[in-house]
């Protein structure tokens, strides 16, 4: 097994992803392919103690910023670490590509160098949400504007995922909507509700509020990107407004900073819980190998945990059910 | 002043609505009119010690359920207690309409009985999110879809009622977005960023995501229903998920409940920043008269809230604002 990192990609680079890797090493036996100013690389694993010997490195002149655009840095930056990376994982040159870089352009890079699974109209993002039950949103932020067969396929491919990943034999799927009952939401919503229904491959438990979302209504929370977006920002928001309002309130006074401290473990625990680092990162479901979109702000415990779920990913082989999956639902509606 | 009341909509009506007048009744001066079964009006007000001689009661012998169907409800039951009411509001038989039932059946009602003001394209509900700073969410949920147009007007008639409602002379504005540059969103978003960005009526501040809006981002939020409605119930949902999980915390042992109590007040203050009865109703606006959209699951406490709202609303002469504002943008276009 060996995994390709993007060692330029994210807010931390190349500091933190590298120190992300020398931790994920000592947990498992995966070999690695480090991209990036390998002037950089070779300088932060001698500060930092991270054994070379498992590793390649691979030089590459430039990098693509979080501000890039995706297709000008797609079309112009084939020699950035993150181009070059992902054209390491098409040749098969190793068997799981990590990065925490730019959204748009890993997926745009994702999409046509490493290219989709067979039968794949659209990739998508899925992210593991902080639900009382397992939880992935389907599609995270990639595709703005969908068809109410790409959602389709985006239910087939988080099922495949769930199923493989978090041993769920039968995930349920929701589609996000303004109400629950059938007709809601924009033409979009309304024709996706009667495709998910009608699709024998999948089980469909019908369209999921916002607010029952964290409550374990499915297992696969299905919409279009834009809406994935606003869904996910937002409970990222409303968390670190709410975990500050308790900050605050904890600050106060002597007694509720002795209150503070009687709790400081459990608190700390649910803090994990909403802390998108914990969860690894974001497979792209469609590509036809695993490329694993790690968080922009991700520090090393982030990295360390993308990069085993990589590897759990690439073990798993969920692309090729994914691919079988997607075809069988083609399949299905041709006979 | 004379408050119209939808005595039967809501989850908990007639009981708590009722209860919640009764407690209005003392907090201020307004005169009420109770629209609904007027057999339950006297029973429940006897009970609960309700100051019948500040209300008139009007009997109506249907009421609309949370289910009906809104269109539907609009023609079949104009003999309901919300169309009866909504009507009288409509013939100056009061000066605003406060009801906690169906969302969809008032904002039809409310469109089509009462009207809207002059000039204004389409109605939405406006929300008061639990924001940093005063941010009202413009459109709650009323419009699934929506033109950039309708959009601009949202902006402008939000702004109106922050001015007047909150004191804040210059409100910004915000588009609810999927990232802060120019550009991002489906054609919608591209298109209300420009079209807000010339409107010299505003103070626009640009695409605000999802993670920013609770942060004092904008004290206007504008964005269609259907995304609003997404918006405003992962807010709901993630509070009530992060506050479970955190009496999940306090129950734990004896150290963690004597944690609790001792951060008790605290608590309840930052819990009640959260609580959407705290907030009054949601107004209706672009209506030619103050209607307001109390939570359908409201009980007395939030009822009592949402007609001292209705109160101020009357007296602040919003509606008016709302009418020149909107005429305004419309005129400085055709010059």
């Amino acid at each position: 097994m060996r995994i390709i990192i993007d060692a330029m990609g994210g807010d931390k680079a190349p500091y933190e992803i590298l120190l992300g890797v020398r931790d994920a090493i000592c947990s498992c036996d995966a070999e690695f392919t480090l991209v990036g100013n390998s002037g950089d690389i070779r300088r932060i694993a001698v500060d930092t103690g991270l054994d070379t010997d498992r590793c390649v490195i691979v030089d590459t002149p430039s990098v693509i910023t979080m501000d890039d655009d995706p297709i000008t840095a797609f079309k112009r930056k084939r020699d950035s670490s993150m181009m070059v990376g992902l054209g390491l994982l098409a040749d098969g040159k190793g068997d799981a590509f990590v990065s925490a870089g730019n959204t748009g352009a890993l997926f745009t890079g994702a999409t046509f160098i490493v290219k989709r699974a067979h039968g794949v109209s659209r990739a998508a993002i899925g992210t593991v949400l902080p639900s009382t039950e397992p939880c992935l949103l389907m599609d995270a932020g990639a595709n703005i504007t969908v068809s109410a067969e790409y959602l389709e396929q985006f239910a087939v491919m988080g099922s495949a995922y769930m199923r493989k990943m978090y041993g769920i034999q039968a995930p349920t799927v929701g589609l996000l909507n303004n109400g629950t009952e059938d007709g809601k939401g924009t033409p979009l919503q309304v024709e996706a509700n009667s495709r998910l229904k009608a699709c024998s491959a999948i089980k469909y438990v019908g369209n999921v509020e916002g607010s029952a979302a964290l409550f374990g209504a499915c297992n696969v929370l299905v919409t279009d990107g834009f809406t994935g977006n606003i869904f996910l920002k937002t409970v990222e928001g409303t968390g670190k407004r709410l975990l500050r309002s308790l900050k605050s309130v904890y600050g106060k006074n002597i007694f509720t900073r002795l209150s503070a401290l009687m709790i400081r473990k459990q608190l700390a625990k649910m803090k994990k819980s909403f802390d998108p680092s914990e969860h690894g990162g974001s497979p792209i479901l469609g590509i036809s190998k695993p490329v694993i979109k790690a968080h922009g702000s991700s520090d090393a415990k982030a990295i360390k945990n993308a990069v085993l779920e990589a590897i759990r990913y690439a073990q798993s082989n969920v692309t090729g059910d994914i691919s079988e999956a997607v075809e069988d639902i083609s399949v299905s509606k041709l006979l």
